[in-house]
């Protein structure tokens, strides 16, 4: 029997049994952390030798060039060869960077604006005024930094709906019809958070559909290609390839990088693009700069190996992921189910699980959590300007915790959901 | 006796030679090069342990945080504090990044474009138009890479003379009156190419001075602060002090890095500014990305020890740079010095000298040198726009081949720069 099934009575017997249970959890005292997607200590010791690589006497790449010295702006052959078979690309078609690929793309998007990239016929910044903007497409809910960093362009940011393949293609080819509408953010695989992964066919349409702007570019942000829950690696569409085919050559910047893999923050960043993107980056690049740090890459390329080498990292990831989303799904299984006060997802790869409660209650639930010692992700983070519509997405982040932490927590969370829930039925 | 007071037989017999010379030099088919300050291996490998550090087991800062993980945008203490004392300013002025500092100098510029920094009216980008530009000043000679930033934005860069003590003063005071100058670059210690130091007279007259435009912004690029080739470090004027002191606390941007001590392209950077300037790219920084390299971090404070171990390896490089340079010094001495075609600088510190020729003839040297396989540093390069408006300048960098490499070299340059000299003088 779900929630609204019950009568005022029943109601009120359960609320009460509710607000005791919140009392209690309030009497622990915990203080948990779910906010962010950050690997556990657990995760960061797999890649222990890593600490110590290259190593002394290593500092010479495939090439036979000495890493230790200035140049290669595209980074070490070594782990961009390694890295393009990972995820399927012509080494070509990928450079290497620093740790960094939020940085990236926040080049990439702030060098159109300043000096239009390499389809532009104007920079981005003069096509603004008289109460015009540049308008970017973000699929909803989303990465929370990304839309910061439209919203510190002052970019208008027009949402889509994440459907269950993907983004709404449909409303993305109308919308596109707009020269003003200049790109879209996306996390294709396992996507943060909704865990969703595109279709083969909604990579195809994205790659192939007509803009009205020549310039027009999706941020590809690839951050989770192979961080499988589970025994399988699923495909890696080449959207370069298909890009090329539906004559959109420079339709995708393609996005990935090490941080999750190894160690966050102090990765490899990769940028896989047309090569007439990546000229047309690297010739601001090399003004920015001089190059990447190549000894981090040629560490990496010998802790990995080969591209075998960085699925078998993968793997003990999962054995240490799995479980723990397993656990946080079975909680709210087990507490919410039967009420349907709330739906998630069950991804199986990535770092998060998006929970939907009811309908203008997810602030309350992350206000209830914090008063109980429970930091959550904000209500509304996965929005652009954190406004959620609806009042009802909160982004649940399970990596971090012991498994024994993220119980506690995620009994709490439930707890306050459900208080939430009475709350707004009155009761 | 110069090549001015010879007389024409003289002169004849002399260019006779010197074509000989310059036969001879090109059937040696070199192929040597001298054109960017880049480390030499012996140098490299003076950090040769820095490959295996910060070492397994060791991933825990001073604040007992976990450098593995993502977070610190301001860079871990272990370093910070090092390096702080190391330029002789408060930690609480600087953060550290990750390689390159001249990244941090681009990404200061454009924001302050884009969006204005803490003390902008409004963005630089909105004061353009109707033939209005930024204007940047530029002491010359000066460093190439400055001036290319400032070439892609599009500004008008104002050169002013570098004197015996630094730039010329009383000409950037006439400039700052004017409010659409916003910026100017220096490399006050050592400098590139002229290894001119600023006197602390001029650091306090920069610091002192009034500007028309409020946020006007002395970017400090101190690269070369401890890179002395005498056994003397020289003080550095802390001129955040000295700027605050005077009332103008936000107008030094202070710029180093680790890139020419440990690993060229893989050190550390440095941003060492006020408060205010701080806590302004930070808060862009953090839109831009999670934070720096901090694996990399520690592993530089751990190679380094403490501020006297920077200074350690400095001697090293002293040690390995300063016979280069003597050679070089020695070499034109002997065979320009008596005919008075040329002047050079002797710098005791820094990665370059400055070689001026008979007017008109630096772009003619390069280009005999280039046919005889010497490839020196384009002429005019250390100016905006690569012009050289006398055409007599040549950046040497005598730091990467060996000191064999470099006599043959040197040499073969001084042959050039007589040859062109006859041939300026129609011999």
């Amino acid at each position: 029997m779900t929630l609204l099934d019950f009568d005022s009575d029943r109601l009120a017997q359960f609320a009460d049994q509710v607000r005791k249970d919140y009392d209690e959890l309030k009497a622990k005292n915990l203080k948990l952390d779910l906010t962010r997607g950050k690997p556990s200590s657990e995760q960061l010791d797999f890649a222990e030798s890593l600490l110590a690589l290259p190593g002394e006497g290593n500092h010479t790449d495939a090439d036979g060039a000495d890493v230790r010295n200035y140049g290669n702006l595209k980074g070490i052959s070594d782990i961009r060869t390694l890295w393009a078979e990972v995820i399927g690309v012509d080494p070509e078609n990928l450079i290497a960077g620093d740790a960094s690929s939020l940085n990236i793309m926040f080049d990439l998007i702030t060098w159109s604006y300043m000096f239009g990239n390499n389809d532009s016929e104007r920079p981005w910044k003069d096509l603004e005024g008289d109460g015009e903007k540049i308008r970017w497409i973000c699929p909803v809910p989303g990465y929370d930094r990304h839309f910061t960093i439209t919203e510190t362009l002052g970019f208008e940011m027009v949402t889509v709906p994440m459907l269950e393949d993907g983004p709404d293609v449909e409303a993305i080819r109308e919308l596109v019809k707009d020269p003003l509408v200049k790109g879209m953010w996306s996390v294709p695989m396992f996507g943060n958070p909704t865990g969703i992964t595109y279709s083969e066919e909604v990579c195809r349409e994205l790659a192939a559909m007509e803009t009205a702007a020549p310039d027009f570019r999706i941020v590809w942000d690839n951050a989770y290609a192979v961080h499988t829950l589970t025994d399988e690696f699923p495909p890696i569409v080449n959207v370069i390839e298909l890009a090329a085919g539906a004559g959109n050559p420079n339709r995708f910047w393609v996005m990935s990088s090490t941080s999750k893999i190894t160690h966050a923050g102090a990765g490899v960043s990769f940028f896989a693009s047309s090569k007439e993107n990546l000229d047309w980056y690297l010739g601001i690049a090399g003004v920015r700069g001089i190059g990447p740090n190549k000894v981090n890459q040629l560490a990496h390329a010998r802790y990995f190996g080969d591209a075998e080498g960085v699925r078998a990292v993968m793997r003990k990831h999962a054995g240490s992921l799995a479980p723990k989303f397993a656990r946080v799904i079975e909680i709210m299984e087990r507490r919410l189910g039967e009420y349907e006060v709330a739906r998630w997802t069950e991804p199986e790869g990535g770092y998060f699980i998006s929970l939907d409660v009811i309908d203008g209650t997810a602030s309350r639930v992350v206000e209830l959590a914090k008063e109980a010692g429970i930091n959550l992700t904000g209500a509304g983070s996965s929005f652009p300007l954190k406004d959620d519509p609806n009042n009802r997405n909160i982004r649940l982040a399970p990596s971090l915790p012991p498994v024994e932490e993220l119980e506690v927590a995620m009994d709490g969370v439930a707890t306050c959901v459900l208080l939430a829930a009475v709350e707004k039925l009155g009761a």
